[in-house]
């Protein structure tokens, strides 16, 4: 602080001898006075509240939480993925190439397990479905407004002839309706694709980098034997194989696989890289879990179906094979955080902690006003020097 | 501080002397000596001060901005689709099998409004079309370098045989190729699709987990009656059915549906969950936006279209159907933070409310020095006592 | 603090006495005495110490760091891309439509650049492969075991019928299955279409968007001449036409073209959003940055295939063409950090600075103490007032 003069006189070197002044003071080195009180209970109390603001600091936010770290979280991911087996229906054998799709092996894949095929359907006209809603079904009487030509029910199957046709099983009759025929409803054929579905394996080729810190790692294991052949995943033995069997992933999932494989469901692959890049590369590993990710009790819409169809030309005319397909979805879902020292989390903290600590002092002065018999130690103290 | 002795005496017993000090003055207590100025225009402002920053903090930085939670971006997220619906070209009904593409149900997909199909296309020598640059149509006088047997143009269509055979309407003549004949741009037709494409309805089954706080949440409602069988989307009074129109969302986007069916687009649902934690999982809910993704106005390549074939065999031959699709592409983008209670961050930020409290006095002191009739007041008092 | 008095007199009249002392005390001004001492040295040291720290400050955690800007990582974006070229094997031309896989253009796509093909597949009985493990070609004597009619080998392709039967090639006879057949190791046949390969162009629409500072920007040149219909991506010149051709980008990603399309691969386009907000929207550019993303090393299972089949039907039967596809994924990465001034990290940066800065005066007193003579200068200096 610069030193006042008391009594400033006009002119030039008034001025200049202020600032000989300043510059001089600016040199200057100031520290508070303190009074110290020699009192063994408040310097027990004192020291105690230091430590433990300390210890905190020391034992929860640089080691538990390690916040002397820089963090980086979503690493960038790849997924390649190849499924291999093959399973039995009632009348065919079914390759990796037809209960895969899509077949690329990215991260999101199906695997069918119950099929409702629909076989030799045609653009035509045909019986249209009753109206059906789950839960609740409607046994309608056919009314005239039933038949009005030209009609187009959203959730039916195509437009209304304006004619009455008798339904595929049964006597009742329904409006008729052009599209392709026969409606899904009233000929498919059911088939379980999922007995041998259990034993089919996975392979999960996943490399991740963090590219503020310029790491990459991927999950596999680089040995020249025939290692990866025979392996299957263990997450203590066999880490770095990423050779999953289809039931171990359900299983793990909390789920039973013959109720999954007819309702069809989405399991959540969960790949989980935490890392603390300041240790060595082989400290960071990842993490597998597996969660079932599509809402399971909701009544209406519960399961993961979906339709496809494949087409073909009989003497010159369309006809496709409606395929609606049950099947365990499979989301291999990449996340992590990696860490390493960096110097302004670092300084950040360290200033908080000896702000904190310099709290202690607050707090002890807190304490010997309210608590402590004050007159007696303390004023008596403050004030003697 | 130690207090310091002032000659110290050689040998064993000044070092233990020395010793006993240090550990007597360890647990002496220090505290700053103050001067306490009577001054109260001063105190106001000092209290003030003092107040506008308390305030500060608890207002902005620990009410609005909630700073004494540990945060956490990008929720694991799963997203289930599916579209319902028909509709009608000139010619035919289209049902979910044949206009949303790819059919599984994942979070990116398209829904086919205008096709452009080249039926019959089969592997032989067909004319090529004509050098076509939007935006500037090149009129080339065909010369004796356009001819080149085995030449192939990497924007055509296929290998030129050398030959100069007519075009497909009109009198002109253009190269002859190899490949997929006859060309798409001389025998295709185009077919709208998107007549009943707004009454389409889609639903997006999402559920998120955020792992670090354990917490997870679906959007879609738990109940035992058909209510999902006939909701609708609602911001208000239907949050929890996540079931839209197509019109909805193209409309909610800001877009023109007709215009958006016949060129293409891509629209995102944007699915947001904001949760604080710290109150019941109820107040945790998803908030959807919906906003058009792909550059509008890029005059060339705006839009958007792909192109897929369906493959048959005729007497031995294959032969192909190639569409070009134009659709609307849903991409369900699903981000969200949520903050919990923490020890760190709460510290962290009172640490520096306390501090900034702090700068108060400074900035107390320098307008004392500056402003104040310090010589009468301050300096006073400073060595009064 | 409040004055304490030294003999409280009981009753209303004191409670009131010392409220109105409370009151007073409050709205003083206290601020702690200082010692000044007037040693340039010291001065010195002090000084640089602070000099130092505030440089830290502002140079690295202000200007590098940007430490007073709100951040926002993992931008909302969307991907749409577009293949252009065509292709030759050694029998036919090749379009888009046959060699991207998926046709959708969205953020992953394969473009096939070799296929194994088995034509004219029917579900019947044929000779099984002989039990390959790649790597280690196991020749087994065939024993009886192996032919156990009902078999099934989750790594062949079929059911075994239980009998023996003589090989596709050579005299050696395998296990007879049901299933498609013939098996592909027996009856495929390669084709490479990766001659022209390098040349296709890849169209890369992205658009990103900030939500937290409602940011939005493309990668996309807004021109209105056909400049888009002749660029090709150049980091400094077409940072705006965003086309690359895939010789480029295997290139850049450093590897070697033809082998690549041989085993297969994945390579990662990363684009980079790193933007400082606090700019003008001209200063945030994308940054693109290419990688091959699958382990390259590992000999088991190094490349990149899929397999997927055309279903026919001839005469009635369903017939199928295999193709084991060989090619180039392409992964659309996007990622970026966004940074915009706000008032929480500065306060809390300057906060710790100020901090800091008063450390240096903790330091100053510790030197002073332990390397000065300090009995001269110090503790003369301190306890003179």
């Amino acid at each position: 602080m610069a030193a006042a003069e008391p009594k400033p006189p006009a002119g030039v070197a008034a001025a200049r001898r202020l600032a000989r002044g300043c510059w001089s003071a600016f040199w200057d080195y100031e520290t508070p006075k303190v009074i110290v009180v020699k009192n063994r209970r408040l310097g027990v109390v004192y020291r105690s509240v230091q430590l433990l603001i300390l210890l905190y600091f020391v034992w929860y936010v640089f080691i538990v939480q390690k916040s002397y770290q820089d963090s980086e979280t979503g690493p960038e991911s790849s997924v390649i993925t190849k499924v291999k087996g093959i399973t039995l229906s009632e009348h065919k054998v079914w390759d990796v190439e037809e209960y895969v799709k899509p077949p690329e092996g990215g991260s999101v894949f199906s695997i069918i397990t119950r099929i409702e095929v629909t076989p030799f359907q045609s653009l035509g006209t045909c019986a249209e479905v009753r109206p059906k809603y789950e839960g609740q079904q409607r046994h309608l009487q056919l009314g005239d407004e039933d038949f009005v030509a030209g009609q187009l029910d959203m959730l039916g199957n195509g437009l209304r002839t304006g004619r009455c046709v008798p339904y595929y099983h049964g006597s009742s009759k329904t409006c008729e309706v052009t599209g392709w025929c026969p409606v899904e409803d009233g000929a498919s054929v059911s088939q379980f694709l999922g007995k041998m579905a259990p034993n089919f394996t996975i392979l999960v080729k996943n490399s991740i980098h963090y590219p503020k810190f310029q790491f990459s790692k991927g999950n596999i294991e680089h040995r020249k034997d025939g290692y990866l052949k025979h392996c299957t995943f263990h997450e203590v033995s066999d880490l770095y194989c990423p050779i999953f069997k289809l039931g171990y992933i359900v299983e793990q999932a909390g789920e039973n696989f013959t109720e999954l494989a007819h309702t069809g469901g989405v399991i959540g692959v969960i790949i989980n890289w935490d890392c603390d890049l300041d240790l060595s590369a082989s400290k960071c590993n990842p993490k597998y879990s597996f969660r079932r990710l599509d809402p399971k009790h909701v009544p209406a819409s519960s399961g993961y179906n979906f339709r496809f169809a494949k087409y073909y030309k009989i003497n010159g005319s369309t006809t496709r094979t409606l395929i609606k397909a049950y099947g365990i979805r499979i989301d291999i879902i990449v996340h992590g955080q990696a860490g390493k020292f960096s110097l302004i989390p670092t300084i950040i903290n360290l200033a908080t902690a000896l702000t904190s600590i310099g709290v202690g002092s607050f707090l002890c002065d807190w304490i010997l006003l309210t608590f402590m018999n004050k007159n007696k130690v303390y004023s008596h103290k403050k004030f003697d020097k």
